[in-house]
């Protein structure tokens, strides 16, 4: 929740005497450091920390935070002295750079951004080439011999400056822009020419005079103070008080004003532009890696219009400047301890470092990254842990091509983002959406991506672009969603407007609905539908989840009601099951008949009957389950959901009641109604039968079934139920543990509610197992314990822990209770309380720790309370959430259950948490010393 | 809940030396007295202190609780020493009486009973008249010159020793009873002969002989040592053991043996039994007031065989017994402090009290009683309180004849419990369920009621019996139920079979199901229905309430939607309204459409126009209320249910298609379809509309309508809905203040979870009253609050209070929510739990304190800690239940608000709850001075 926290006191607005207000950075040295966010800035103190560590930075200075608070509190004004002493640092700047502000030979130019000490995206605009003025533009025009890029540089200062500084809408300026190119008859900017840039800066600053009344400023340093007051300024707009307020960040931190060097990487063929990484961000391998553009500004690498050269060939063209890269980009990595994606500027052979930060990567990258680093002594085993997101291990545990098919590969593109997969064919986001919904897969193809895409791109299977490198749109949305890409892919001739693509040099067309397969891994774009195989987990995975689960306290086990589901689990490391829902059995077509015979009975011998005929059914299930699991602990749910759920549906069997008497007939043509109608065994005819079943599904009705009549209700009320499984539990384990094998049956009562509903069915458990051991002459060691998954039960955790033998949060139901929100209807309001902010999150996705944690953090204090070994898991979808499991590991329950897809996720979400609570106490104990 | 509590430690099952075990009361002076009841039992304590205020009681000895305990642990036999002990008390016993065992002359006969520390009724039977044998029998001939009388008593003892004492079933002794009978020809027992008694005789001890291998027992102390350890026995049988655990009964407790001497009233017209109160249990009049029969035994006066005399004639009879009985019976009622219902017996002219205790009364008199006796300097205005069971309030807040209608009087009975009631009559108690399931008030009419009839009486409006006295089985009964009884109209002829009475001397007969009415407070008797008026708080009722208000601390408001309800609970003593619900105002016939409207609009403006129609309406619902309250609180609720509650059923709606569908017609007949389909302006015919509004009720159905969109989730959802009910509230109030009155609206949001859906509700709240507050010019002094309904709501109530100005508890979705049990469907489920003791009580009705109370509990505290003056009330239906007043008396809540027949009931509940605490706080004061 925002909390906007105020100042606690003033300072005063005057400089205090000897007080430093800027911090220089530039040739090696810094003022400041990486430590001093606060004062500085994050971004301030990354400039500072690098330019420390040696790395090519353009100088520049920093205006610290606290001059932001004193803007405000001296009625957005900055003191005389810190103007002042502004001046000096600019002075110094001049003698750094040898360049001077307004110098026609060599003039100054500047950037000026915002940098608070939290990153806060959006907040202000950055101003570029700040410094340009009537005069310096000839110099700089001179000076680079390149008349057009200094004209250009200006207008685009103007239009910044303008937008930015001072408030004149862009839209003034595109318009002039745009009227230009229609009346010359061109499409892009590119094509306007030198004394085309002449014009608009001139209409530019007529703008500008228009809108603001004066001269558009020619002195660099009022440009400079106009600039910095505006960033002061953009600390409390609107949009950055909202962020602020979104994510709890105090409002009297201030923002730091970075004023930089600019560089030029359009200087000539001895200029660049380039960015990076350390190692493949796709794979992880330890391979440098990047792409670059001769004479180029940044933007252009990145918009994908040009395609790039790979950093190789810069070693070619520029030996010198290479291997300086080379070693600033390991030494940075060294540095930050982390694979770094940076940003490099060439002007004239010299080398610029623009930004650096950790890159981001796949979840193989993430992995081989995390695990090879430990090999190099450059983090620990317990860093590595912490450097995989949990929920992008659900890349590697999906399927990838079945080795054994062969492929009809048809093209070969950038391996943009890992993972296999096919669809079919379609050429817009729109389509792929429209597609997706009617139940296709579909792989969207497009020239390149752009942001308006993404609708369609979260909806494809895969991406495939003819254009762009592997820091493309496309790559790099791809990857985000752990979806795969093959980018770049320059073979094919997309013809969009007939709906099909061309592969180059081949005879091949591809039309929309056509299926084709993407292996994101290789680059390889294959004809056809391809199988798949599960992926295993080794190698550096396999190296990665050993450590995991030395770290983890948490035990991890799968939710899984058949042996299928719980193989799958065990395979990702499942350490037994938490939750087996015994009615899914009750639901497949060879019971159904059984379990309607069941509900339909008049009496006890009738359900008897019934269950009878269920008996080996459940057995055989278990001992599916048990053997697939043997070892383990294996959780089973008694009968949770209402009895109406087995039966047809009340709606259909009233329509078709109604239709018959309208047609004057007595016979149903529904199937499935008759099917149903045949365990009926009073009635003359199909009308008379349906009318009597619709009596019993009238009784069983009920207005909010989720509350109703189920769960252990079911049990109590009809103790026979809870006999036959409890017998189909201890025979199937008995015959087992006949053969030697180890099974551990733990019988689950659910929706209990009071203490007393728990010893009722508890005394059923018990007195069946006594009778199958005796029967069988075998010993059974089992617990008999219950799901929290209604509030009274947290709230009486101590009463029925006295009873129970464990706990398992069934925080599904316990999520639907205690909000009061059932989870069928909720998505009528739910939209609307994400917009408004009421929910953060989906509450049942993420755990709700405010609310139903505050009730399971009460289940477990007041349960060990009670019985201190008392065993505690959850069961809930929570389980395979990562913050809900770090909730879990926090609360100190033994183990969490999740699908077996999310079992991974959970075991690294586990040992995070572990690590995080080591790093904590590490953390408090040193404070404590310093004391 | 049960608990089985085990001895702590084994006391040794040897008598210790000097140890008493025997105390005896008799001749004015008793061992022990009343304080002693875990020693001596209730009733050996109650004998012993009777004895010592020289009360004449039949003398005899208790062996004590700890002498069970010794039988059990000295595997079921008596320590010899105790029996030796017991010998010298048969000794005492005769000396005091002059009467001996096996004496021929002067018999000593004792009853042996059983007596807890608890009254535990129907643990075990009385045996009375042992001491006879075959020889005393004729002594006792000799003595009472009744051949019949000794015989009788004879074959009476050995019935029910054979029973009690040595588990010989009843039914062989009935059955020779019958087949004399048969064989004489005669019907009733009192027909049999001495000669007959004499066979009887006979015959029961073959019986004993045949059952048991042995003879009858002769020897008095025999008898009394098997009787005395089948008291033992007793208190460990299966139902004393059921008993006990339903009422958290430690087991270990044991019971007392009360050996008492016999006195007979049936030894002539010298002696007598009879029954009494010392003042009228219906009115609570100060008279003198009981029953009694000349030459009879007790259960002859309690069975209503013979109509006993009114005990005014026994002052005639025999007047020095009359004095001595007042004199006696006034005693027993200033030492006991309480009206007394007491036995007496006349042996001989000597009176002997056989019980007393404090008397049933009705509620009129429970009021009337404490209220004297407050006057009377008896006990003080706090004790008066506590004599009044809250829930009986109800028997005089319900309508009594109108008193402008002259009755058609067609026989007078006994008025033996108050109230008035017209109904139908039926005779017999099945019909009566029979006629009130159908929907028909009936008056049951019987000769005399019995245990049978009690499912019959249940659902009568009013009983009206031939026979039986003011304490015959249908009045004592009657009583309980806070029901209607005219009882001993001896005027009335009932036929049964034939299904009418007739009344003597009148030319009358009334048949099954016509019109009658019962005024049980006059006996009257009237033909045909007649109206009934309110009735009035005051006399001593009057003043009782006054004392009830100053002494409680819990205000009472009333849960009311419409002025007359509001009208109602204020006379009632309301102090407000604690709960408007305002969605009951949208189902009025003129207001309905409106609302469909609402519901069926595309967009925000078609809701606006129908919400703009209901505005008005709303306000004068509003205005009406204010003004019915003024200078009281008044809470309105925002609008609550979900909104398909407001369309026609889905079920409805799918058959209707269907059938015009077979039809092959488009114009439905269903009339309240039709007259839903006006408001689809869409679809050429109604079959189009009727499908146009499925669709739209489809998508408002929901799964579990209790946990949908409802609530402030509509507010959200739909804030012009709000906006319309808070500008209805602030209009209203605007209207009254312009005119002078005091008005303080609450508003109320309900099943808020999230303190964001509260500020979000409270901002239009705001909003809205600024607005109105300008245009009218009108200061309004309102509040801002939330229902806490749902168990997040409670949990996170210190996030809640910091923006919520109450809290009103809505008990009924709590319970709901936190038990997760819809209280619609828990029907099926909740008859098996009450009968397998899950449920003491059906919790929504008394508030589940160990669930529901600790979430009440737990938000209570932390509101309270982020807002200290935060106004804290209930409004569930829990707010009128006494335990669960006394509940929110102890959790420190401000007020409870209830149905407007309950507010007097809960005002006087709370102040009970406020008495009970001060004696608390006395007691620990006391304790802890004494320490």
């Amino acid at each position: 929740m925002a909390k906007i926290k105020k100042a606690k006191g003033k300072t005063k607005p005057e400089k205090k005497a000897g007080k430093k207000y800027i911090y220089f950075f530039g040739k090696g040295k810094a003022d400041g450091n990486g430590e001093m966010r606060a004062l500085l800035g994050g971004k301030g103190a990354g400039l500072a920390e690098m330019t420390n560590a040696g790395i090519p930075v353009p100088p520049g200075f920093t205006i610290t935070t606290e001059v932001c608070n004193m803007y405000y509190e001296n009625n957005k004004k900055i003191p005389d002295a810190v103007d002042k002493e502004m001046l000096v640092y600019v002075k110094k700047l001049e003698e750094v750079t040898g360049k001077k502000f307004g110098d026609l030979n060599n003039p100054l130019l500047v950037s000026v951004r915002s940098g608070a000490k939290f990153s806060m995206p959006g907040m202000m605009d950055t101003i570029l080439n700040l410094g340009i003025n009537d005069k310096v533009v000839e110099g700089l025009a001179k000076l680079t011999g390149n008349e057009r890029f200094a004209y250009d540089s200006y207008r685009r200062f103007i239009q910044m400056f303008s937008d930015v500084a001072v408030g004149i809408s862009k839209h003034f300026f595109e318009r002039k822009i745009d009227e230009l190119k229609e009346k010359k008859g061109v499409k892009h900017d590119v094509e306007l020419t030198a004394e085309d840039m002449k014009t608009l800066v001139k209409q530019f600053k007529e703008i500008y005079k228009k809108e603001k009344g004066v001269d558009f400023p020619q002195d660099p340093i009022e440009q400079l103070r106009i600039a910095r007051n505006a960033v002061f300024n953009s600390w409390m707009n609107e949009r950055a008080i909202t962020y602020r307020k979104l994510n709890d960040i105090p409002h009297n931190l201030g923002t730091a004003v970075n004023v930089q060097t600019m560089v030029f990487g359009n200087m000539g063929d001895d200029s660049g532009t380039g960015v990076g990484f350390t190692r493949n961000p796709a794979t992880g391998e330890k391979v440098f890696y990047g792409e670059y553009l001769t004479n180029a500004q940044g933007e252009d690498v990145v918009a994908g219009i040009r395609t790039p050269k790979p950093i190789s060939e810069l070693e070619k063209e520029m030996p010198e400047v290479f291997r300086q890269l080379r070693e600033i980009t390991s030494r940075l990595e060294k540095h930050y301890r982390d694979v770094q994606d940076f940003e490099f500027t060439i002007e004239k052979k010299k080398l610029f470092m623009l930004q650096t930060r950790s890159g981001k990567r796949t979840a193989k990258a993430a992995v081989r990254i995390a695990v090879d680093m430990v090999k190099e002594g450059l983090i620990t085993e317990e860093e590595a842990i912490l450097r995989v997101a949990p929920n992008t291990l659900d890349q590697l545990l999906h399927p990838v091509f079945d080795p054994k098919v062969k492929l009809n590969i048809i093209a070969k593109g950038l391996p943009a983002s890992p993972g296999a997969s096919s669809g079919r064919v379609v050429f817009t986001a729109d389509e792929a959406v429209e597609w997706a919904e009617k139940g296709e897969k579909v792989i969207l193809v497009r020239l390149e991506t752009c942001p308006d895409d993404i609708h369609g791109m979260d909806k494809a299977k895969g991406i495939l672009t003819a254009r762009g490198g592997m820091t493309s749109h496309a790559a790099v949305v791809a990857r985000g969603m752990g979806k795969c890409c093959v980018a770049g892919c320059e073979d094919l001739k997309i013809d969009e407007d007939n709906k099909q693509f061309l592969v180059k040099g081949k005879d091949i067309v591809v039309k929309e609905g056509d299926w084709i397969s993407l292996d994101g891994s290789t680059g390889n774009v294959i004809l056809g539908k391809v199988p798949t195989v599960e992926p295993k987990m080794e190698g550096e995975f396999g190296i990665f989840m050993k450590w995991v689960d030395k770290m983890r306290k948490l035990k991890v086990r799968a939710n899984a009601d058949i042996p299928r589901d719980a193989k799958v689990a065990r395979n990702f490391g499942a350490e037994g099951i938490g939750l087996c829902r015994t009615e899914h059995m009750f639901f497949a077509e060879d019971r159904l008949p059984h379990m309607q015979a069941m509900i339909l009975a008049h009496d006890e011998k009738g359900r008897r009957d019934a269950l009878d005929k269920l008996l080996p059914m459940q057995r055989s299930d278990f001992e599916g389950l048990f053997a697939t699991m043997e070892g383990y602990s294996v959780t089973i749910r008694l009968l949770d959901p209402p009895l109406h759920e087995f039966l047809p549906k009340r709606e259909e069997l009233m329509s078709e009641i109604v239709t018959m008497k309208a047609n004057n007939t007595t016979t149903t043509n529904n199937e499935i109604i008759k099917k149903a109608l045949e365990l009926v065994p009073e009635g003359k005819n199909d009308l008379e039968k349906a009318e009597k079943l619709l009596h019993r599904v009238e009784e069983l009705h009920e207005f909010n079934p989720m509350l109703g009549h189920r769960g252990c209700r079911l049990g109590i009320t009809y103790p026979e139920i809870s006999e036959m499984q409890a017998r189909a539990i201890f025979e199937a384990a008995a015959n087992l543990i006949e053969k030697g094998k180890k099974i551990v049956p733990e019988v689950m009562v659910p929706l209990v509610g009071f203490l007393k509903e728990f010893i009722d069915q508890k005394k059923i458990i018990d007195e069946t197992a006594k009778k199958v051991m005796e029967e069988k002459g075998v010993k059974i060691q089992y617990m008999v314990g219950t799901m929290i998954e209604i509030p009274r039960a947290a709230i009486t955790a101590d009463e029925i822990a006295k009873e129970a033998e464990f706990f398992s949060f069934g925080t599904n139901d316990l999520t639907q209770t205690t909000l009061g929100f059932s989870r069928d209807d909720s998505g009528k309001f739910t939209k609307v309380y994400i917009d408004k902010g009421i929910f953060e999150k989906d509450p049942f996705q993420t755990l709700d720790q405010e609310g139903v944690g505050k009730l399971v953090d009460i289940a477990v204090k007041a349960g060990r309370s009670t019985r201190p070994k008392l065993k505690l898991g959850i069961c809930g979808e929570h389980g395979g959430d990562p913050a809900s499991v770090e909730f879990c590991h926090r609360t100190g329950l033994d183990y969490v259950s999740c699908s077996p897809f999310r079992v991974p996720i959970a075991r690294l979400a586990a040992a995070q948490a572990a690590v995080k609570e080591k790093i904590e106490k590490k953390g408090k104990k040193t404070k404590e010393r310093d004391k």
